[in-house]
């Protein structure tokens, strides 16, 4: 037996199955005409950005990761909720784009912009964080062809990195931003171009649990970003902090604790030094918003045994789970929260393990979990699917093609 | 420094330029109009098969797997190949139907194949590889309504592995076939229902580049074979005894021998016990024929240097390259073979990092390999990439989309 991962809270039992915002599991299922099925719920994202709102300090703006779910009904409940929202390419934009989203809210981060990326934003007006020297050249180059006055932020690659993170992105060589001792140089240049300056976007990390880890990153991020203001010899309008908060996937994984954090960051910004005093803040993050609002459901199509284990096997898969089934970016194989959604809060009865229709072992959604006994037409649900499922997985594997997407 | 993988036979420098078919990388570019590109070479891919005749015994068909790479010109050329096809999915008869291949030649593999998928299947004279005695009562049942005689064939779950896979398929619990002690009575089972009966499906494992342990395999196979036809009570008709033919990725993987395959396997097809003496036999390949024969070319879109470290940022990445990031089935992550294509056969002059334009640390295609020194504009070449490259990769990650692809 192997141990799944923490539910999130919200979700409820209704007539012996699992409940989102109300709907039970074959409701949605039915509504949507078939599995698999990923389900997102507004309530839950609204309640999500008004605790961190009441968490973090008041001038303090909140964007949106767009990459951890660009399903265009999640953009547009984030539409308005959020302060703005950060992208990492051309289609993310054009996506925002047909959901009103205007670009002067936008931000554009990404290693390896293309110049129809770049010049696609900066006549949308969109802040792009620059990667790279060679980059602002082409920025500046293009908004000049183009008539217009581009928006510039440098991504910053700092020296700290955000301890205990799943994805590290500062600390030593990185492909991402540019190196903390040039940024100085590079701003002046920006700011001496006529470009409108807007400061720095410095992310350090991702998928935190440590609130005290993502404290001291957003201490060192603040001084980082005063010391480079000052050496860049102009107030600094803006300055990204980054995300680095992360959501509970695993058993022994604990709920981030973000009054701590919030706390934290409230001090330090009651006392900040004179070149980021009057500066406007954000944080940016998407897993965080969106990640445990959304839940992942799909139909048992076989139940069959093998050498004495129980194996579930779904209409789902890797395909549309990558990560939960263990293949991206993590070493160890280790269970997602999952459920039977059509027997939701029975008691375990047995040790089965859920994979799904792909023919390759990789494709294992539990394994060896307890779970009450389920039959062929039982619904499975894999939670914490609300960042980095759909759009994260390989949907034409196996000529599968995507799952069905609702917000409820 | 770490090395990259061996580069695959039959490709050429042509004007400094690496050159497929005659064509340079960069006419490949001017010609699809835009970078990522996948380019799959009709030749290669025909030579592949013609040495595969060469070396297997006459009597063995060869059928190819089709979710290695199911853009339809190269199903048309192994159309025009092979005897027969494996799917894994309706999405997958759908495309071979497309592609004028007929049912007969067509079996059907998968744990979790969904009534449709298997009333379409039964309707189009696909060969059913049932996973289970649940699955075969299923088909019997839709081939009933339908008023069809199915061809039903067993999966079988081995007691052995394929020694040195990189994905084991047998041997202990598993989800996929049907355990080898049950099989006898399900197949007594399927005899004895009317269903046309097409025999046994025997995979064992894939990626392997042991020769001798893939004849162990394909031994053991006819054995097993043997064995569960003469508790079937029925003479065998047909035999699919998998594949596992690997190719080379890695530095120190070295071509698989496959003369040394088909001189066992034809000592031992001169020698098969009586159950098995008449059985129709095929084996069963994907990345073996197609995927040396694929190479995926991307830009270089920013030059940069972090703390002393030099990275090439590219305008492709994971979301077309998964397998090749190191991030699908590997623990250890291992470079790929690459070249700087737009100036293939110069010395390398530096160390460099090859990264793909995603916001993630996981979007690496080549890490810290020796290269000529390339610049903006110059064109990444990965091999083998004709096999689990496109279709096994999120295309929407980071709203980026699919990659071109082309026979040439």
């Amino acid at each position: 037996m192997k141990p799944v991962g923490p539910i999130p809270a919200g979700f409820e039992t209704l007539g012996g199955e699992l409940a989102i915002a109300g709907h039970t599991a074959s409701e949605l299922v039915e509504r949507a005409g078939d599995t698999p099925l990923f389900v997102y719920s507004a309530a839950m994202i609204r309640d999500r950005v008004a605790s961190l709102r009441k968490a973090i300090p008041e001038r303090l703006a909140i964007h949106y990761a767009v990459k951890a779910n660009p399903y265009p009904p999640v953009l547009e409940v984030m539409h308005e909720l959020v302060d703005g929202f950060d992208i990492a390419s051309g289609g993310e934009l054009a996506i925002a784009a047909t959901t009103g989203i205007s670009g002067s809210t936008i931000s554009f981060a990404g290693p390896g912009k293309r110049d129809r990326e770049l010049a696609a934003a900066i006549r949308a007006g969109v802040t792009i964080n620059l990667e790279s020297e060679n980059e602002a050249t082409r920025a500046l180059a293009l908004a000049d062809s183009a008539g217009v006055t581009p928006r510039l932020a440098i991504r910053v690659n700092p020296e700290f990195e955000l301890k205990g993170s799943g994805m590290k992105m500062g600390g030593g060589a990185k492909p991402f931003g540019v190196d903390a001792a040039r940024v100085p140089a590079l701003a002046r240049r920006i700011i001496g171009s006529g470009a409108e300056w807007r400061g720095f976007h410095i992310f350090a990390g991702s998928q935190a649990l440590d609130p005290s880890a993502i404290a001291e990153t957003q201490a060192q991020s603040l001084e980082l970003a005063a010391h480079l203001a000052e050496e860049s010899g102009a107030p600094l309008p803006a300055c990204n902090l980054g995300g680095g908060f992360g959501i509970p996937y695993f058993a022994g994984d604990r709920e981030l604790d973000i009054a701590a954090i919030g706390h934290a960051l409230s001090e330090r910004m009651n006392n900040l030094p004179q070149a980021i005093a009057d500066t406007q803040f954000c944080i940016e993050l998407g897993r965080w918003l969106v990640g445990e609002a959304g839940i992942y459901l799909t139909r048992i199509v076989d139940r069959k045994e093998s050498h004495g284990e129980t194996f579930l096997v779904t209409d789902g898969g890797l395909h549309h789970q990558l990560a939960a089934s263990g293949n991206f970016g993590t070493v160890i194989r280790r269970n997602y929260p999952v459920a039977i959604a059509s027997r939701y809060g029975q008691p375990a009865e047995e040790v089965a393990s859920i994979v799904g229709c792909l023919c390759t072992p990789l494709d294992r959604l539990a394994d060896s979990a307890e779970l009450p006994r389920a039959e062929v037409g039982d619904l499975v649900a894999v939670f914490c699917a609300g960042a980095y499922g759909a759009t994260a997985s390989p949907s034409a594997f196996l000529g599968q093609g995507p799952a069905i997407e609702m917000l409820v």
